[in-house]
């Protein structure tokens, strides 16, 4: 394992989140998980923060440590969106309470040790959800941040614009100060955005693959992601729905499934309207410097092929 | 004709205003040209009401009556495009200067006069530039929006982004506040944003065949269109730039080119950031109902086919 | 009367709009009033237009031009004062509807046409409402602005605060957008803020010696000064309420009794909390350049002093 | 000292930090102190975790902890007032460097830490600069806010406006983010504005009774006072600088010196213009519930009398 990268995921469980943790644990030779963290967003707090330790367990990985973040944004009162991911953030599949315990240190804390105790550019940061742990680091530490190896980040979108509001994407909206510290904090980024995630289509065809492989994890990935998609599907008329999260940690396996460009990223904290839009400068209209790399195509087919494969080792 | 559809056409020439111009005028069973108004936009008014003048004799139609607007948007200052339009407005071929006369009346007073005067529902108006003249009507003469047809504009952009800022596109930056003025009027609007003229390539192919009607205007035109494709030709890695104004005379004439969704816009006019963004709720996540038909698709080469046909008869 | 100085009263009466008309006509050896020009404010603009010809009816002057001009602001929607000024804008005093007429020229085009027709430098804007009207002409006709010798103004609030909200004074908070569009003019301008016009108590003795004059003008002035000080003295639980609008005739007639700085003043117009402030920098932190005297001084005594004596020749 | 009320004292010495610190010191009996947390503001933290060892030193405590917090706002850049305090943020008296150490743990945790560990409702924040560090903690520990007994903060004006651009006072517009977390924390807050500080003038006779104490800390004191009130004797042309900080101590050992009232207070985000300024509704126009009690008033000879009369006791 000592040619493993060492990361640490941030996130919100969330079943798209669940999946990209299903993946980064079926990845042992590649990934090193140094521990989870988790925050406020899909669901409340103490309540990703049990859906964490539920999904560790279900890949066996009892031992890893979870790490309780932030109950509330920077600034912005807490949204959540139990309207896509049902009351638990895991509906969709029945599993039991977690047994593993939650450490008593807090997130923003493991992150800042972490970084400060490893060797300087060895720790790559994975988010899944609002930056606000992240953010909330940074402000308290601020000598971390040069230390970072790269910041792989679900978050945000262009050309496919948001989500939760006709500009923003539910991440960045959640906590638009935090994403702001990110994106000027010179830390390497990488963006995956909607424009990335809504090719991600977890279609009747790749859910039922997933299904084939029959063991428990896949069976139970397969209720998540059949119930995720209902409100994508109703509202997108798509077949499938978008499978957000695990492209984080498919870039850190196979980054050649993307392309993107380096971009300038400012995020939109000033306006009701907007706010929580992340701005990005395809076509460098602007003149601001890129501070981001921003993923705009995945091949979707080797994104399937990768999870199924990596679901059947769990 | 008397079946003919009357029609105001704001404008600040412009190569691309005047290839609408010429459209216009060459559909005079169709289009009845009540009177021409300039903006200032593309290039500062006094240029482009000497531009739409110039437009108006090459089409012989020096009859026409050309009223000046305003000088400057509502709120903000004003910024011009010569980088995009060359120093005149209409770089790219040579005409003399107009000896018609530009009217006395300003364009606000000509529109609320019209719009008083011509019976209810009858006048349509076509802006292909900052909507300035139409706020300031609108506010000095609250009576006539009611009174209005329909208002067809080009202007905004949303699954494409901008183009003047990575966010807002040209016609809507240079006058945010007209634009909100006009979204919140209630009159039947209907949107060509960038999503559309982004398809409305000016190829070689396509310019070689107005270049082939050997005509003089025809001519004219494609000195034009050679000049005002450069600039996106290189930013963009395009087989021609996109003929963004010529959209909302084609749409009078044929409809049935183009398709779209009847949405929410909400002009962006507080945040520096993404000011003059037009946020279009084309997913219908917000709650706020309709208040716009937005464009989203054309048939390109339908859209040539007339552009070119037209321009024969003149 | 040739050494009259040339004014334009632009107003929403309002009894303070109608003591300072009052204060106008009766002194007509140092000003003549070349129009009166509404907009909505207090009340909506058929009230203030009424109103308007309500007061030169009451000081015998049937033959003075009344102008209506906007509707609504130009861009925010319309905010009105009734509970401070009543139903009618002139509660407090029963009075005939108004014989003379309303003129047909908007008012907008009466202050380009004045300014454009009348020797540049001679004439005065007296606003007492919202700066609607005058942003507009502004915008229909920019050449205007450097012909105007002065722009008196009662608007804003720097050490006194708001009104209507913490922040903002009414008539900035009705128009913002105006305002900014007036502070930006490079014209000339005197601003009566509430820091002077809160110094201007209707006490008991001050009203009743006006009421002492027993003529019909200075009757209906006593009623109507008791009526609008109800809300203020509720309010600050001071001995009478403040007399904004005639601050701005006083100072053409005795601008010795005022006292101010030559400041920078800037208007916000993005901020929901604090939409309508005029940001008067005072002490002059910002290194922005003046663009108004500000008035902080006035001699109270010495106002009512003149007030109470003009009224008397009416 | 058994009843002495329990104090955490956040400060970004400054000269009159330093006046506030040694306030407190000189008055075990009602006043302990449990730690002094360290924020970036007039100078950086660097030097404000410098400074305040400095003064302990000074008042015979280096037996006091001193814990350093935030390099920077939450959001904004940092901006810092080295044209009042000068280089060192205590410029005027030469001091030796301090021996005593820093603290290992982070302000941030030491608040919430002993938040945590002593009885809920017994500890009070007194806060003398921006107030990140208590946004920090709120964000981290939301349960810590209804422990706290009573924040008691130097910070904000309304009707004096701000010192740093004319609407913002220099604490809250370093993090006007962290402002917003606090006033709407629910935690009872008592704000002593420049409206109060304004009238502790450090006059030539307050100062020369200082400097008759004849004692080390006295001269000390009396060097900081006058190098402090040059910047601002110069601006307003006052008889002497403006004391700010110790209002809060002050606040705590005599609170009927202050006369003040429950207010609605909001802090402006958004603006470029009003950034950080503290949105007082005195007259309850807004309608918004009290969130804070404002303080207008003060003894400010009784105020001087306490500050000499306790420095004579260090």
């Amino acid at each position: 394992m000592s040619a493993a990268r060492k990361i640490i995921i941030d996130t919100d469980p969330g079943q798209d989140d669940a999946a990209a943790l299903m993946l980064a644990f079926a990845s042992p030779d590649e990934l090193e998980v140094l521990g989870v963290t988790t925050v406020a967003g899909n669901v409340p707090l103490a309540m990703t923060s049990r859906n964490a330790r539920v999904v560790c367990e279900l890949c066996g990985r009892s031992d890893a440590r979870v790490y309780p973040g932030a109950e509330r944004p920077m600034v912005k009162p807490l949204v959540t969106a139990e309207h896509v991911h049902g009351k638990t953030g895991l509906d969709g599949a029945e599993l039991p309470e977690p047994s593993m315990p939650l450490q008593d240190t807090h997130a923003v804390d493991f992150i800042i040790d972490t970084l400060r105790h490893e060797p300087a550019g060895t720790v790559t940061l994975c988010t899944l959800g609002a930056l606000t742990n992240i953010g909330l680091a940074f402000k308290k530490a601020p000598d971390i941040a040069p230390r970072i190896r790269e910041l792989v980040m679900m978050g945000g979108g262009f050309f496919e614009g948001g989500n939760i509001t006709p500009a923003a994407e539910f991440n960045i909206f959640v906590d638009p100060h935090a994403a702001e510290i990110v994106f000027r904090s010179g830390v390497p980024i990488v963006m995956m955005p909607l424009d990335v995630t809504h090719q991600l289509l977890t279609t009747k065809a790749r859910v039922a693959r997933i299904a084939a492989l029959a063991t428990r994890p896949a069976e139970v990935l397969k209720g998540w992601l059949e119930f995720f998609e209902r409100f994508d599907v109703e509202k997108y008329g798509s077949d499938g729905g978008p499978l957000h999260d695990p492209s984080v940690i498919a870039y850190l396996l196979r980054p050649d499934l993307f392309d993107g460009r380096d971009c300038n990223v400012e995020i939109e904290t000033v306006s009701e309207l907007t706010i929580g839009m992340t701005v990005v400068d395809w076509w460098r209209v602007s003149g601001r410097p890129a501070n981001a790399r921003v993923m705009r195509k995945v091949d979707a087919d080797g994104f399937f092929d990768l999870l199924t494969e990596r679901v059947a080792r769990l």
